[in-house]
Formats: structure tokens, C-alpha cells, sequence
């Protein structure tokens, strides 16, 4: 017993003489430890109150990813609305109507996908960290993404963190084509993990989603039309002109550095943490994004 | 590696015949399986978007809750502010002051008290949960509260789940005094367990203080006095006559049914969930509440 009680608390031990904060690791980066987003991959969703910025992630749901692409091209989602946001879940998006027929069409997107809710892609590079995790066999990045993954038959999948968005369904597993999405704004919910479309993943402006006022309906749903929060547009970079486009780099989850970052939040060892938690929850790992220099 | 992946997802296999949905165990509840709150352990926030219910846990630090009741008695809290709002992490009220002679008296209260990061006290039930967590040796529910314990000392303590409520201090173990509390709005940040002194948590109304706009500075701290949220009245329920007071219940956590609920969340059964997580984060099980029939 006192072996294990040992072996959950290593950070009682004295720190290294050499052990730097997160802000002085970040401080001590090279152009190497960061990466630019693919305007290709990168969905603006502009609100009134500003932009939220998207990474999505065509390694983990290709078709998904690709009808993303063809409605935001398309202007599929300008001028409809966030129509749920349910306390300690999830915001949503989509087509607000019930009625079927009264919906938007989807352009030449398609109607029908896959569900994509793993990956066994040998293209994803996967960088495990050490701590253990309740719900999958392994935890880590792959391809910048807090991700599961399963050993034994090489799947990996994104996990529901905060900030991680996912392709809302209904009962079928089969039936989202990408209009519905959803972001994770409260505790990880990560039994859904394994069990969603994950499309991608909020690199910056989660603040203008998590304040939302809460809907009042079931799951969340805003239950007047004008609670709902409009979409003013939703965009690949791509299609924005140059000088529109949010400049933004997001830290590399691949690197030497990125362990250092992780170890120093893994063991916090300035003076305000009396007992370091010698653990971190993959869910809890800060995923750094700064404007560019020049 | 085979055996390991199958212990991850034991929930694979096909569902009990009567396994029941957490609404239907709800609905099926006896009396017994509720307990009311405490008037003298229960702390109403007025907002004048509502009412924020805490319950107090003077089991874990009976010297703060002391301190907490005085200056609810003497009405500190009134008129004071929530000054600070950091995404994904916490709110937080009192004093705004930055100037020590500018704050307000603190009344009979103490204006030092010791650490009380961790409980051993005999009288803490513990109710265990089977789900192994990196964070603790053992997670379960004491006295109602998500909470870690370690059974090599005995040492148990509220873990930093959604809506935890902390005292907020300095460098020092022992500078906290309970006039600066903060609530827990974001993932969980279990790196603080067993670093601060918790004085309860939050079992209805959340969501008036998760849509709290975010500071712009520095840890969410709020750069313009007018953008604080000014506090009505923080007041012990037993101040409140009793025709004001928020009838409510909380389910027990220590009962058959509890357990029933919780296995109905660790592996949900219904035609939704494809795959069944297996597991259940402390941070995620549900802690219903109800108004009391009659």
C-alpha cells in the first residue's frame, strides 16, 4: 500500500535544479516547436462578438472533413445559428428547423457519410504520454489532437476535450453528414469518444462559446428563435482574403519541448503547489497558440 | 495486450436484461434515497440573474466553513463583486480591492486560518468508486462530495470537479481566510487536490456563474470595475425565512441506487451509445437534485 501511495505522488521528490515554468519553455521555443494551421484545414466561425477558429482534422474523418469543406465553400451555414448550448456539454450548431422540408439545402454537399469514428490510418503520427487514462488504452497527440488509441488494433480517435468538435447524429451511427456540429464546453465527456464523427477541434476563441447563455429546452436547446446566437459566416481560410485571415501557431505536440511544457504542468514546481500532482489528465495539457512574429 | 484491451470495454458485451436508463432509476427513488440540505450547511449566492445553492462541507475544513457562517452572518459578501472569470478553469468573488486598507472589515470573523487541504477525520463516510483515476489512489464520494482519498493515510479530500468550491489564498498554505472563494467552471483541474483548502460545491445554479464573460486580465481577472457582477447577498440558508428559502433535495451517494445510476452512466445502455465506455471519470457522474414533493 505504501508502495503505491509512493508511486501516485513522485513529485514529492525535490524538483531538478534545472526545471523551467511553462511560460519560460514557451519563452525559449525555436520557429521549429510551432506549426501554421492549413488554410485548407481551418474553419472561421464568425459571431457578432468576434471569430472562433477551427483546425480540422481530415485524418480522423476524411469524408466528414470533405463535406465540411463543400458547405463552408458553399455559404451553407451563413445566416443560421448556434440552438444549443447545454450547461457543463456542449454548443451546437446547424439548421434550426424541425421540419425537414422547411431545411436548408445542402448545395452539392452530400446527404449521406460514413460514421468515421475512429482511424486506423498509418499516415497518423501518434505521441503517447505516459499517464494512465480511464477510458482508452492509451492517450496522446496525434497530429496535434488529444487522441485515444487502442494498441491492439492500432485505432486512434480524437477524445472529447474541451474545445473538441464533433459532428452531431441521430440514434444511426451513420447519420451525420457534418451541418449539425457540436463543441465540448464543460468536464470532458469522453463516453462519447468511440462513438462520434470527430471533425476537429476550437484553436482559439472558446470564450465566445462557453459564455452562451444556457438553453432552458431539453439538451440545451434554446426554446425562442431569438435566443438563438446567429452565425454570421462559416469559412474555410481559404477562402478569405489574406489580410482577413487570423494569424495564428499553434505549438507542435511532437517535440522535446512539448514534453518539457507537459512535465512542468505534470509537476507544477513554483511555489504556490505545495504537493505536485506527478499526473496530468490528457484532457488537462494546454495546447498553446501565439501570433506569429514579423 | 488482447486481455488488457478487453478489460478496457467489458461493457462490449451484451446488456443485462434489466439494466434501467438514469431517468427510469430516478423515477423508480424511494424517499430514503434523497436527503435535504442542511440550512446552517448551505450557502444561497443572489445574483440578479438568480440563485447559485452551495452546500458547505465542514467535514473537510471545519475551521473555514466556521469563518464562512460569520461572515454570511454579518453580511460580508453583500454588495461585493465576482471578479474574475478564467475560461476553462474558475470564477472567483470578494474583495476587488487591491489596497489592503481599502478592503473591507472582515467583521468577527478570523483573518487567519490554518491549511486545510486534506481531512482524516473518523467521521467522513466514504462511498468508493471502482474506476481507477490518475489522479488519487482511490475516488469515490464522502459525505456527498466528489472526493479522493488515500488509504494508506486515511487522508480524504474534495476533489476539483465541476463546481467545486475552493478558498482562494497566497503563496502560503495558510493564507487563505474564506472571504475570496472561487468555483470550478472548466475541465477539472484535479492538479489542485490537496493544494487548497475546499469549502464546498455549487448543487444548483451553475450555470448562472459558468456564462460569466471572461476577463481580459491577467487569470481572468476583470480589467474594468464595471464589468463585475455585483452580489445581492450571500447569506446561510438558516438566515433566510423559510418561505424564501430553494426547497431542494440531493440524491445520496451511498445507497444501491446510487450505484445503479453511476453503472448506468459507466456503460450507457441505449440505442444512442455504440459503444459502451466501460468507465466512469469522478468528474463526470451526476449529482441530481430535485424539489421535494408536497
Amino acid at each position: 500500500m505504501l508502495v503505491l501511495a509512493a508511486a501516485q505522488a513522485p513529485a514529492q521528490s525535490p524538483a531538478p535544479a534545472k526545471a523551467r515554468s511553462m511560460q519560460e519553455i514557451l519563452d525559449a521555443s525555436k520557429a521549429s516547436d510551432w506549426r501554421t494551421l492549413d488554410p485548407d484545414n481551418t474553419l472561421y466561425l464568425d459571431l457578432a462578438a468576434g471569430r472562433v477558429v477551427i483546425e480540422l482534422a481530415p485524418d480522423f474523418a476524411p469524408e466528414h472533413v470533405a463535406n465540411l469543406r463543400t458547405l463552408a465553400r458553399e455559404g451553407y451555414w451563413n445566416g443560421l445559428s448556434i440552438n444549443r448550448s447545454q450547461d457543463n456539454f456542449v454548443v451546437q450548431w446547424g439548421d434550426a428547423a424541425e421540419d425537414e422540408k422547411a431545411r436548408k439545402p445542402l448545395g452539392t454537399a452530400k446527404t449521406k457519410l460514413p460514421a468515421e469514428f475512429t482511424s486506423t490510418s498509418k499516415n497518423l503520427s501518434f505521441h503517447a504520454l505516459p499517464d494512465r487514462d480511464g477510458w482508452a488504452p492509451q492517450v496522446g497527440f496525434a497530429e496535434g489532437f488529444p487522441a485515444g488509441r487502442d494498441p491492439a488494433n492500432g485505432a486512434t480517435w480524437i477524445a472529447h476535450c474541451y474545445g473538441a468538435v464533433g459532428a452531431g447524429r441521430d440514434v444511426a451511427a451513420d447519420s451525420s453528414n457534418g451541418t449539425e456540429l457540436y463543441v465540448v464546453t464543460g468536464q470532458s465527456p469522453r463516453q462519447l469518444d468511440r462513438n462520434m464523427s470527430m471533425v476537429g477541434r476550437v484553436v482559439q476563441g472558446m470564450e465566445l462559446l462557453s459564455v452562451l447563455p444556457r438553453g432552458t429546452g431539453p439538451l440545451g436547446f434554446y426554446e425562442k428563435p431569438e435566443q438563438r446566437m446567429p452565425i454570421q459566416a462559416i469559412r474555410l481560410a481559404s477562402q478569405v482574403p489574406a489580410g482577413e485571415r487570423t494569424r495564428l501557431e499553434v505549438l507542435r505536440t511532437d517535440t522535446r519541448l512539448f514534453d518539457e511544457l507537459v512535465e512542468a504542468r505534470r509537476n507544477r514546481r513554483d511555489d504556490f503547489y505545495k504537493r505536485p500532482a506527478g499526473h496530468i489528465d490528457l484532457c488537462n495539457v494546454p495546447l498553446p497558440v501565439r501570433v506569429p512574429k514579423g
